[in-house]
C-alpha cells in the first residue's frame, strides 16, 4: 500500500459549455470529482493495482463533496478533518474551441492542530505503507517545511518518500531527506538556481534529495541518483491534456520504490505512463494502449559521470 | 411571519478575478450565499423588520452550504433534504469590464416521496404565517402544477400567496387562486399571448389570479386587482444591478398583503423597494438611502376602468 498526501486537496468541477462568451449566462454540464495532484496520484496507482491511501486535509460541504467521490472511486482515504473549507478548482470547457478556463479558488487556512492531527493521521498509515507520496502546494497555516516533517515521519516508519513540490515547499522539504524529489525544469530552476539541468539536479541531492528525477516535459525524463544518472525518452510524442502526467510519473517512481524496481525499469515506466496520461482526458486517469506502447519503445540510456558537475 | 418558497434553492457563487481571459487559468477571490429568488426574498423582509421562513428542497453538500449562509445571516430556514445535489449558480465578475459571466448548474430531480415531504414542512410553517411566497422555477421531478397545489395549501390555512413564475410554472400555478401574480411583461405574454400589458392581466385573471402586477422594469408596474388598476411609477430612474429587483417587489407586495395595506401603498412600496434593490450590488439587498428617496417621490395613479379589456 501506498500513501499519497494531498495537503490543498480540492473539489475539480468541470463546467461544460458550448460556447464561452464573456457577459452571456451560460446552462452548464457540470462533472466533479475529488482533484489535487497526490489524489491524482492515487487513482493511477488504484489502476495500476496498487492499493494506495489518500491523507490530506478536507473540510466543509465542499470536502464532503470530494470525499464521497473517492468512496465512490473506490479510494480508501483517511483525511483529516479541518474547520475551513476545502477548494473547488474549476474549469470552464468550450466545446467549440475545445480550450479550458481555469477558475482556482484560494484553499482554506489550517490551525496548529489540525496540523499536528494530519501528522497523526499519516502516522497511523505509515504503518503498513510501502512508500509515501507528497504532492503539491501547501496550505496557508501549514509550515514551510512540512514536507521535511512529513518525510521524517516516513523515514522513522522505514518508508521511502517521494516529494513533487515547487518553491518554498520543494526547498524546505528536501531538509527531509526524501527518496525521490521530481521537479519539472521550472521548479528545478526556481531551487537549484541553474538552468543546467544536470547541475541542478546535482544541488537539489547536495539538499538533501537522495534522488532527483527531473520531468522534460515531452521529451522525458533526467535521474540522477546515487547509483547512476540516466535519460529516459518515452517511445512516441504524446499528443493531449498534459495536465496530470506529472502526477502519473510520481505513480511509477512510488511504486518502483515500493516494489524493489531498479532505475532504467522505474523510468521506462514512469515516461511511459506519463505519455500515456497524455493520451487520457482527465487527470488521475492514463490510455491503456498508449501505456503499453509506450512501454514497450521507452528507452533509458546511463549517462558518464560527471565528472566536473556539468552534465 | 412571511413564508417563502423556493422549490430550486440554489448556492450563489461569485468569483472575482481582476480580467476574464478564455483559456486563461485565474486564481480567484470568492463569495457564496444562498440563493433563488424566495431566499432574496426573505432577506428584504427580514431587512425591513418582517420575519421570513425559507422553505425549498436542499440537498448534498451544496445544499448544507447553503443553510449554513441562511443560518448566518439569520433566516430560519425549514428546507425538505433531498437526496439530490443542490446546484450552484456561479458568475465570474470581471474587475476591469466590470461584467458578470454566468453559469447555471442544472437542478437536482426530486422525486414524489420527497414533494409530499416538502408540502408537509410548507404545511407546518403555514399555521403561523400572514403570506406565502411562491418563486421561481420549478426542479425537475416536481408536477407542473406545484405551485397551484401550494396556494390551495395557503387558502386551506387562511394564508394568502404572492407568485412569481414563468412559462407552465405560472400558467399551471394560476389554477390555484394565488392573490397576487406578479410576472414581467415577457412572463406575462408567455402566458397571455397579448402584447397589451392591461389585456394580458385581465386574461391571468380569469384563469385564476385575483389580482396582477406586471412589472415593467425601470417604468414600474402596472396593477389589476378587483379593487381597481393602478399604474405605480419610481421616483427617479434606477441604475446598477437589476439582478433581484423583482424579489425586492415582491417582498413589498407580500408584506401588504401580511399588513393588509392598500393597494397603492402596496405598489409605492413595490416600486420604491425595487428601484433602491436596482441600487444595492447584492440580490436580497437594497439601498437604504434609494429606498427613501424612492419612497417619499413614488407615484401611483389610480387607471380608468377598463371598459373594452383594452387599456
Amino acid at each position: 500500500m501506498i500513501v499519497t498526501v494531498t495537503l490543498n486537496l480540492a473539489l475539480d468541477v468541470t463546467y461544460r459549455v458550448p460556447r464561452l462568451t464573456p457577459g452571456a449566462t451560460h446552462r452548464v454540464a457540470v462533472d466533479q470529482r475529488a482533484g489535487g495532484k497526490g489524489v491524482n496520484v492515487a487513482r493511477v496507482l488504484r489502476t495500476l493495482g496498487e492499493d494506495a491511501v489518500v491523507c490530506g486535509f478536507a473540510g466543509g460541504g465542499t470536502g464532503r463533496l470530494a470525499l464521497a467521490d473517492l468512496e465512490s472511486a473506490g479510494i480508501p482515504a483517511r483525511t483529516t478533518p479541518i474547520d475551513g473549507e476545502s477548494r473547488r478548482t474549476l474549469a470552464v470547457v468550450d466545446a467549440q474551441v475545445g480550450e479550458a478556463t481555469g477558475f482556482w479558488e484560494p484553499g482554506p487556512a489550517v490551525t496548529d492542530a489540525e496540523w499536528a492531527a494530519l501528522l497523526h493521521d499519516v502516522d497511523a498509515e505509515l504503518r503498513r505503507a510501502r512508500a509515501l507520496v507528497l504532492s503539491g502546494s501547501l496550505p496557508l497555516g501549514v509550515p514551510d517545511d512540512a514536507y521535511a516533517v512529513l518525510c521524517g515521519r516516513a523515514a522513522r516508519a522505514g518508508v521511502p518518500g517521494v516529494l513533487d513540490a515547487d518553491g518554498n515547499a520543494l526547498r524546505h522539504g528536501l531538509a527531509g531527506g526524501p527518496d525521490v524529489v521530481k521537479p519539472n525544469r521550472d521548479e528545478l530552476e526556481s531551487v537549484a538556481q541553474s538552468a543546467d539541468v544536470r547541475e541542478g539536479a546535482a544541488h537539489l541531492r547536495a539538499l538533501g534529495a537522495r534522488s532527483v528525477v527531473v520531468s522534460l516535459g515531452a521529451e522525458g525524463l533526467l535521474a540522477v541518483t546515487g547509483e547512476g544518472s540516466w535519460r529516459a525518452r518515452p517511445a512516441h510524442p504524446a499528443a493531449g491534456n498534459p495536465t496530470g502526467a506529472g502526477d502519473a510519473g510520481v505513480a511509477a517512481l512510488a511504486l518502483g520504490l515500493a516494489r524493489g524496481w531498479t532505475w532504467p525499469q522505474r523510468l521506462a515506466e514512469a515516461v511511459a505512463l506519463s505519455a500515456a496520461a497524455v493520451a487520457a482526458p482527465l487527470a488521475g486517469s492514463f490510455d491503456d494502449e498508449a501505456y503499453r506502447r509506450q512501454r514497450a519503445g521507452a528507452t533509458v540510456d546511463a549517462l558518464p559521470m560527471a565528472t566536473t558537475g556539468k552534465g
